[in-house]
């Protein structure tokens, strides 16, 4: 079927169920960041294939919402499909809501599967139509009965995390959670992020790509829990496991039955920004929901003294692996052996996969020449890929999740004699960078009071950068991980304190459209400092060692102080990665670890 | 009467009313920061003369609770009255509300004169009691009855700001509020912040000290509106004026029957952190009540540029009054002329009187000098006022009402030769109050983002200072003004963003309990910058051109950009004052703003 043909066939469906208007949402039913092909059911009905995005279909038209960073793919994919693209964001283009005000008819009905919406969008779409005196269908998976060679679920195995890996048990962490439960009266924690789940259980998986989860949700009870979820993914071994917790399996789908089934008197927490609209509609309408963010959401973010240590390891690991591509990269790009992109993406990769306990990327590399550079979200394929050459800088933001955690690192590299433009606005990141990682704070501050340091350097010279400055990163868990970030933006949020032993990165950039981008990535530890009659100091230590290139840098537009920053930190690095170096890898480390 | 025997009349009263516990705040009717003499009713049960704090009455004991400014002088105060003191915020001591709930008898009555207490807090008072089964008696003015001597509601004269210092008239400012009402659908807009009123009706007054306002209520109407206060305050001109936008008088106290008497078809605006927990309740039960932020305050927060000119008059008018002081105390103190903390701040406050439209003090001064400076809240009294001498710094913290606006300034001078220490203080202060003063940022930023940049400096060497960073300041009006600020901690309201033309203060401090405290402190006039594809950038201006003490100033010991700071705004300093100065204070001058 083209995408007509799917279209009418939807069109079919919507007509026998009195549809006016339906929605399909890129999201999967846990409102993950990646989505496994099974929920690819936005790409399915339009063509486009980037990772945001929303279709909404009615009985004579067919729109697509997608943001800035993928206006111009989506043009090219929609291009003969009658799709109408709308630019969101852009002036006078209507939002989905907006959209659905205006065209629903009076007692009209929206159509979606509840199970890819959110709480909280769900709640919007079903006030739209209250206003018009119409109502929503939300149990309408309209597009899984059209499509026919739909992708089966994943069948990834899961695995368990064993203590010497994740330093807390899954007894200990169930009672902190039920303690947690206690103080807000709940008698049952209904769960579907799977990061959250996968904590909890201390177990991972490989269902979604890059992100080593289970598909599952799960329903923790005073006594016991249920993990709803395919009992074929789960070895023998981790069966027992569960079971010594009184954890019991379920199948997947049985979720939504068993909601409908909550005993009415009881009380429920559930984090509506973490429950999709269709599990939240069958609780019943009796029992007492709390709505709060899910206790598991701080409690793996504050890693434990077993989990850093162990990051520390794995930090130190990519590190060698990523100092090792440096120097391949500076002596190979741009010499007579040709490196594109992707070949250097790959390079990056193999020394990866060359040290022990190494599991696979952490995220989609960028790899980015030049002008790609300034493409914040720039993929790079065997069409667009360029080969390196001399006069430019590849960008590469990657990360590795190793038994010993996940990590993220971007680095910018000059291949050979770069601009002075180039150099200005690397020095820029560099010192935008080194100045936040040496921040000293009191506790109780957020990333939205710090982001300042970084942005206060870019903010003199009148340029910024379009996204944020940092985000936690999981433990062998998504590389994005709430709910600390720096964004100075916080909206009505009131941000998280950071706390001990919690991971931040620290990634300012800068991106020329056209020319180049530049993005210096360091994964930071939040640590205690001095006490005294001020309060608790705190500070950051770095996690990530690997060299900022000094071919890039400009010394002399650094103060004193940026300097010692950047010889303090050259100097760890030196010190950390050159044992486990070759002879002339060593030497040109001490070379690019210089003090200046 | 002694003050156990008003505590023995107020008991008397109590039980007549079987009030169980009375509560006696600091509070005027309209959540002022400083009250006049006839709301001083906490002062007059337990002797205590500070700014902040509550008593709390039981049948069998009294407690005053205040905050750590005032610990000592509340023990000196209370020594012999029976009356205990909780030093609020330290460990182990209960709030007010701990102890009510601890205290209240089953079914008691709490009882409190409502117009004293906000909203929010007399919602608290209800809520312990209806968990005890009881309930409050909010209409219990009892010291009113015990208190005979009380003294009379001030009787300040009312007069007119001309739109010549104001920059907008009233039908204006009206019709910019009813549009405010219109988009919240309310047909009533009830206000009881005294500058908010003022600002509303261009007038001012004197009944409180420092405050140029006029004790109000007020009712805004869709046509019409009614001003509740003392007629005869206001000149047959003012009473004129008012009329013309079909502004009504009505007596000061007619607001309680008149909030009664609302049509219950009504919608009511109003700020439940400026309106009084007795006018709230007064509110029919039928009338819809939508609460929110007053729009006059925003609206009053950024000036208009009739205001902005105006005030950049008073601040140098300001500036000239500071700088001849300065040169008469570099003179004058530790020479064989006595000065002392009053007569110096006696000194200062004649200079700003021979300025021409001066109105008198914008709030209490302060003249701290030596360890007195590490007094945040100092007041000098015949007692405790010490003698300047060499080896010391005097701290003042004064500023002026002009009919041009308010001005708010604090500088700390050196007399002789200070110390190391001191001077190593002084010029971190000086460091991050330049560093904020310089800050370059884009529009969306509010305080709590951009405090760090002041903090950091503070931060690295492991000092704080337990005050914000800065605040907003009334034109004319209070001088600490609501609702910006230089805060990171903003708890859980989203801080307001920066906008043009609002004028905020940048003051951080170090203070060194029994030895010295530094403060230094500009307003800041917020600015458009550039617009370019990152934005609106924005920056601030100097409203306040004082020099800052070069004789206490290391100038090694700051950045080469933090002495172009420094060195630039001595500049425009000897630029804009010299020419009101006669030739001994011009070169004195000269000498006080060289580059360093």
């Amino acid at each position: 079927m083209n995408i007509s043909e799917r279209l009418a066939a939807l069109r079919r469906e919507m007509e026998q169920e009195s549809i006016d208007i339906y929605i399909v949402p890129s999201d999967d039913f846990h409102q993950s960041e990646y989505v496994g092909e099974y929920f690819k059911a936005r790409q399915f009905i339009t063509g486009f294939t980037g990772s945001a995005g929303t279709a909404v279909i009615t009985k004579n038209m067919a729109g697509l919402w997608t943001d800035g960073r993928y206006f111009i793919q989506a043009e090219k994919e929609l291009a003969g499909s009658g799709i109408t693209l709308f630019k969101s964001g852009e002036p006078g283009v209507d939002t989905i809501e907006q959209f659905l005000e205006k065209e629903l008819p009076s007692m009209g009905v929206i159509g979606f599967d509840g199970r890819t919406v959110g709480v909280n969008t769900g709640k919007r779409y079903a006030q739209i139509a209250a206003e018009k005196e119409g109502r929503v269908f939300y149990q309408a998976d309209l597009i899984g009965r059209i499509w026919n060679d739909r992708p089966q679920l994943p069948m990834g195995k899961a695995f368990l995390l064993g203590e010497k890996y994740s330093g807390e048990n899954t007894t200990s962490k169930l009672q902190r959670v039920r303690e947690e439960m206690k103080k807000v009266s709940a008698n049952i924690h209904l769960l579907s992020s799977l990061d959250d789940i996968a904590w909890l259980l201390n177990i991972r998986g490989s269902d979604i790509a890059y992100c080593p989860l289970v598909l599952s949700y799960m329903m923790v009870y005073e006594d016991h829990a249920e993990l709803y979820a395919d009992e074929k993914k789960f070895p023998e071994k981790v069966l027992n496991e569960l079971k010594k917790n009184e954890i019991f399996m379920k199948p997947y789908n049985d979720i939504y039955a068993a909601v409908k089934n909550i005993n009415p008197t009881s009380v429920i927490l559930l984090d509506p920004e973490r429950v999709n609209y269709t599990l939240y509609q069958n609780i019943p309408k009796k029992a007492m929901i709390t709505e709060r963010e899910n206790p598991e959401v701080l409690m793996k973010c504050i890693k434990n003294d077993t989990e850093i240590k162990n990051t520390k390891k794995a930090h130190l690991k990519d590190a060698v692996a990523h100092t090792k591509f440096m120097f391949w990269l500076k002596h190979a790009a741009g010499s007579d052996d040709i490196v594109t992109e992707i070949s250097a993406s790959d390079k990056l990769e193999s020394f990866r996969a060359q040290q022990e306990g190494y599991l696979g990327a952490s995220f989609a590399p960028i790899s980015a020449f030049g002008e790609h550079g300034a493409i914040v979200h720039y993929s790079a394929t065997p069409e667009s890929g360029v080969t390196l050459h001399k006069g430019g800088m590849l960008l590469t933001d990657t990360g590795g999740h190793y038994w010993e955690g996940s990590t993220d690192i971007t680095r910018t590299v000059a291949i050979g004699e770069i601009s002075q433009r180039e150099k200005e606005d690397f020095t820029l990141v560099a010192r935008a960078m080194l100045r936040l990682m040496n921040a000293v704070f009191l506790h109780g501050c957020s990333g939205a009071n710090l982001d300042c340091i970084a942005r206060e350097v870019f903010w003199k010279e009148r340029v910024s950068f379009n996204h944020g400055t940092g985000h936690g990163v999981g433990y062998l868990l998504n590389v994005h991980e709430a709910p600390i970030n720096f964004r100075w933006k916080e909206g009505n949020i009131p941000a998280q304190v950071l706390e001990r032993n919690m991971i931040i990165t620290d990634e300012p950039g800068i991106y020329i459209e056209g020319s180049h981008g530049i993005r210096l990535e360091n994964e930071l530890l939040v640590c205690e400092d001095e006490t005294n009659e001020y309060g608790q100091f705190m500070h950051f230590e770095p996690l990530t060692f690997v060299p900022i290139d000094l071919d890039a840098l400009l010394p002399e537009r650094m103060t004193e102080e940026e300097r010692d920053m950047l010889n303090n930190y050259h100097r760890s690095v030196y010190e950390k990665v050159s044992p486990y170096l070759n002879k002339e890898e060593q030497e040109w480390l001490k070379q690019y670890t210089r003090p200046i």
